[in-house]
């Protein structure tokens, strides 16, 4: 398995966190495994499903990177790190019902081929398996954290479910709702593993918040990806949040600054979701001329500036951790 | 808020359970509403919707009355009875949302009222506030018992989904998916409960064991009501599960015995899901000349014996736990 592959674009930095991940990730990988294993033939199909299809394991291997930047990579970290993994794969699955989307990483998703219901409840099957693994490193500090991360990203997910449809979204909520449904996660696999390797409270809150920007960063990249990639490989079809009339970064920027010809074009794409031939191209084109790229770009590069600051005081991995920032904004390149 | 009024069969009972268990579920209720409060209105207004749509609160009466059993309610317990008032909450969601249930204690379900994501959604988010109700008990022990419940529980809907069409379902088998779906949480409820008012391991194991039976109890009683009840101010229309085609105990035990012509009656009934009007009364007809309800009520009379017999060493509650089995066998007399 591939792990941490994110693109190609930086070779040296895959390959050293890879090196730097792969003992402990072996370890995660057997792991889920055992906890994948189910007297009924359907829960284990279903989560096998989503669970090796080519996803490249990143929060669980920041966990293993947190705990290698404080201490070693113990039971805890194991666990937690399968726990972050499932926890994950079950919104998901939740995610795919919700968006009615037909395919997940270049695959048939797992609600299209098995129905929503078998997609429901294999992902609560998951997130209890994951509650049960957390529970496997006797550590209530990192319980606390994980149920509460799990708490913010499904109101993130609400939230976004009543916002991300109205041009009032600001660039504030915006940051709020991808802070809640990607960087959060982000943010406690950093703290998490940083704690349970013997990190102090301050140096875990720093991992938090480096964690986090890091995850504000990947989904910004991943929101201009989804108008400006040309690579299919990633499984992903351009132009998805576009079809879904989901508002994102690009588009809040480029909104802010268009002129009454474009938001005309916004309004009818996004809001009576009329769309036609060639408006992804023109609404691209629009953003593009409106800086909405840009401006998110220079956005996701303050974010880096901040996230460099938390782990000045780190005494390992820094390059990587370092690295891992600008390989994360760079992938869209 | 009237707790524990299963029916009006035997008023003592009721009456005792209640007022034993009034304060600590006045504690419970305030703890609920603490957690239910939102930054974001639509996770409070549906998560509020279905927590005061007239439910028994039967779960979280359980774990204060283990508590009371064993020792004192503390705020451990109102945490705990909080969370398992939580976890049940969000399986009736998704449940609703699976079942395609317009109707939910005889007001229109969150799914119907708010669509299939935002119910998705809310019992996302009330199964990780229960996680982080769970984590204020600071026991790993109630924390390991409740999250393996949680998967036991999303394993049992997904063998029901697969094997509850199927006219091979064993009595075995239905009383496995019976005691996952239902009588697990029954279980884990008295376990954890008495656990943390100081119950020892095997004190906790016979209150589980005990919770486990009254939850099968719960359930066949359930089962048969909704062929048998003429009672519709419960908010449920008798015959939900002959409509969904759902395969329950009376009917496994009446096809058993079942002559020629009443299982073809069955079979273009459930399996083909061929109904025409006046089946619905044929079939139960056809449970009840083959003893369907009958079988059905001696198994649960075994049950109570069962129970009974595990909670023969407490000294405290004793009537009322037992007077509690008995209430839940007859509120379909």
């Amino acid at each position: 398995m591939t792990h941490l592959a994110l693109q190609e674009n930086n070779p040296d930095i895959n390959d050293q966190l890879q090196l730097l991940v792969a003992d402990g990730m072996s370890q995660v990988d057997r792991l889920i495994d055992e906890y994948l294993k189910s007297d009924i033939p359907l829960i284990e199909q279903i989560a096998k499903h989503i669970i090796y299809s080519g996803g490249k394991r990143l929060r669980p291997s920041l966990v293993v990177l947190a705990s290698l930047t404080y201490g070693d990579v113990s039971a805890a970290t194991v666990a937690l790190a399968a726990a972050v993994e499932f926890i994950h794969t079950a919104t998901l699955l939740h995610d795919d019902v919700i968006d009615e989307s037909d395919m997940r990483r270049g695959k048939n998703s797992a609600h299209k081929i098995w129905g929503n219901t078998a997609a429901i409840l294999v992902g609560d099957y998951l997130f209890a398996r994951a509650f049960e693994l957390m529970v496997k490193t006797g550590n209530l500090h990192v319980l606390d954290i994980l149920s509460k991360t799990s708490a913010i990203i499904t109101a993130g997910e609400v939230r976004q479910l009543v916002e991300s449809h109205s041009l009032d979204l600001t660039v504030e909520s915006c940051l709020e709702i991808m802070g809640a449904k990607t960087s959060a996660l982000f943010g406690a696999a950093c703290q998490a593993g940083s704690l349970v390797a013997g990190a102090s409270i301050e140096q875990a809150q720093s991992m938090y918040t480096y964690g986090y920007n890091l995850g504000l960063i990947f989904q910004i990249s991943d929101d201009i990806l989804d108008y400006c990639s040309q690579d299919t490989s990633r499984g992903k079809v351009p132009g998805d949040d576009f079809r879904e009339g989901k508002i994102t970064l690009p588009l809040v920027y480029a909104y802010r600054d268009a002129s009454d010809d474009d938001r005309e074009l916004i309004h009818r794409t996004f809001v009576e979701s009329d769309q036609c031939a060639g408006d992804f191209e023109a609404v691209r084109t629009m953003i593009n001329r409106n800086q909405g790229f840009e401006t998110s770009r220079q956005l996701a590069e303050n974010l880096i500036v901040l996230a460099k600051q938390e782990i000045r005081l780190v005494d390992r991995n820094k390059d990587l951790l370092v690295g891992l920032l600008d390989e994360c904004l760079n992938r869209y390149k």
